[in-house]
């Protein structure tokens, strides 16, 4: 019988994968689950996009450009400028979601061993991305203390070597709701310039930023033009996550020859995902004020209270719809897994995702957890409430 | 400024790429192009499917399943048993595109540097997606004169080393028309069980089968249940090729289980996409009769006109839509070049794909090209027609 390739056996399984079983056996018992633990908004996708897909007219669902169709591509690089980052269309390479974005920029800027710098916690599928392009990970460590703000650029340093290519941040960013100032983007931007590395930023949650500090794009970074790559979706913005449509964007004419390659062999991104990111362009103000008034409701409810929590500690995220709290317990992927397994507070429990999955350093986050704030305020009074309620009698509890 | 990565550099560009642009500039000059370079079908999609779509009453468009949508993947399970191929919704990954479920395949069965073996010539997207996956495609060159019947099974022994890990076939084949019988499938079916090796096999265009010969699928083989892996599409079937749906599918838990934990990582397959397929398993056996009818007209018309122009030799297909053809030219690359760039017949020309792009041998396929025939009768006749009369007048002519 052949064998599984290594790389198969030690490409990670989601860290909340392993929950799921729990959580389906929580239910067959009647246990009604809060689910704080994915990303999957609950915010109607904008009707403008929903009717673009009624009023489909095509008789034949054809292959797009293997760049994305050139209507969608100037319409959303008008777009972009809108908001001050100045590219054309040919600077942008629409992707299958902003997952193929970033293994595109990591199939075009680096080779089999060349090492990424990330600050962690991050995006546990970035680690799966690099492990598929078969690129290293460096985490540099992100502290709750300082809400997870950039680490200090000394501590980049130390980890960098000839084979550094990159250096990559999501902004803001998941899983902490961290919103990377001006003067930190500047800072990464003097030590890429310094060490002539490539800077990505995944800024898919670019939309959902509270408190009036203003998202700061690296695609407006001066100098960066050839070192700056910019991932994009529509997932989150539009709550259409299931479309599968991202976008790579960069001025550096050799990495979208590359990437352009690497899209040509997947021959087109999906063709009724682009009609519904076109259409979406055209969603009005009226949608994204509702929705960030929703949120950031969400967000003071839920922070506020899970501080009030004896024992727990969430800084207040300032972007996205994440926040990593931490809890006093022994290991929170055990808690996870109780929490599901053996409690429930009037009949109802809730999901968190262990933060030890955002982590690259093993034994960090042990007692940390992600929340994902996508849920009614209703929902998430009562998932607070269980959470409070499961502190009390946890037997792990420190 | 950072440099590409060293696979960007060698990543092949689509070999009809190439010709585009003089494609684009015959256009402006008000020359008609026929394309019989590309697989991109003018039927019509199923009439169930596009209703699917302009019916669609969700609210959210949300992730599926990173293995596709269980509805989808149970139905699937029911149209395969229906053909004979016995395999559950658990064995079938919903992929994004046939594209995705062959690098599923790559990652999940090999390591970096082990061995596949293809006959050639083959979809050249197939050497992309090693490249990506960073493995190695060891090439059996199939004869046009046998009609690119399967290479006797000692030419596979000769290239087999301790690396190889895999044999992949296309069949019915694009880009040679060709359908292997069941005695090939056997006899490779007994060549993996020898050497423990995976067989790989794209069957996308099985429903276009011509001439009596039925299609054998590897998952029908006994005793293959850990080695066969087929990979699937809707693209071709239902003419719905900007969907970007497919489908890997195998008996081999633990492949299975090592593709979903790449599944995992880009989320879910298009959810738009798999709304589509899944209403297009509905479609009648009209709608594939008059498909079939269209095709074997088209194949019998054109592969006849072509035989008798002097000089050409097209083995006449027995799948698929395509047909590799010899002609009395020095250079095909060239000769498709020129006849975009420096040839016309009344105010027409046609495109075709240069074969050496089919093959991974350097300097094979010069005298040969690939044409789709996805193109209706009379511009068929046309392409057809100018092709003879190219061949009269072009300077490289043998």
């Amino acid at each position: 019988m052949p064998t599984i390739s290594e790389r198969g056996k030690i490409m990670p399984a989601s860290p909340i994968r392993k929950l799921v079983p729990f959580a389906e056996a929580a239910k067959k018992k009647g246990v009604k689950v809060y689910h704080l633990n994915i990303g999957q908004p609950d915010i109607k996708t904008p009707e403008v996009a929903l009717n673009a897909i009624r009023n489909y007219d095509g008789k034949v669902i054809e292959y797009s450009h293997s760049a994305g169709n050139e209507s969608y591509r100037r319409a959303l690089a008008a777009s972009y400028q809108k908001i001050g980052i100045n590219v054309d269309h040919n600077q942008i390479l629409i992707t299958t979601g902003g997952s193929e974005a970033i293994l595109f920029a990591l199939f075009s800027c680096m080779n089999p061993g060349d090492e990424i710098i990330i600050p962690e916690p991050f995006y546990t599928n970035y680690n799966a991305f690099a492990l598929t392009a078969n690129v290293v990970v460096k985490p540099i460590t992100a502290n709750i203390k300082d809400g997870f703000a950039l680490p200090p650029i000394s501590e980049f340093e130390k980890v960098i070597t000839p084979r550094t290519k990159a250096i990559m941040v999501c902004n803001p960013n998941n899983p902490t709701g961290y919103l990377y100032s001006k003067e930190e983007l500047l800072q990464l931007r003097d030590l890429v310039l310094k060490h002539d590395l490539y800077l990505f930023a995944d800024e898919v949650y670019r939309e959902f930023c509270y408190g009036g500090q203003e998202h700061f794009s690296v695609m407006k970074l001066e100098g960066l033009d050839q070192h700056a790559i910019m991932m994009d979706s529509v997932s989150k913005r539009y709550s259409e996550c299931g479309v599968r449509i991202g976008a790579l964007v960069t001025r550096n004419e050799g990495i979208l020859q590359s990437a352009l390659k690497y899209a040509q062999a997947r021959l087109s991104p999906p063709s009724l995902g682009q009609v519904v990111g076109e259409a979406s362009l055209q969603t009005t103000q009226e949608y994204f004020s509702e929705v960030y008034d929703e949120y950031i409701n969400r967000r003071d409810f839920v922070i506020d209270a899970l501080n009030k929590i004896p024992g727990v500690f969430a800084p207040k995220p300032k972007g996205a719809f994440y926040a990593i709290l931490s809890l006093p317990v022994d290991d929170s992927d055990r808690f996870c897994q109780w929490l599901l397994e053996d409690f429930s507070y009037e009949n109802q429990t809730v999901m968190l995702a262990p933060a030890s999955g955002f982590y690259a350093t093993p034994g960090l986050g042990k007692d940390e957890v992600r929340i994902a704030y996508v849920l009614k305020q209703e929902d998430l009074r009562n998932a607070v409430k269980c959470l409070e309620e499961a502190l009390k009698v946890y037997p792990g509890r420190k």
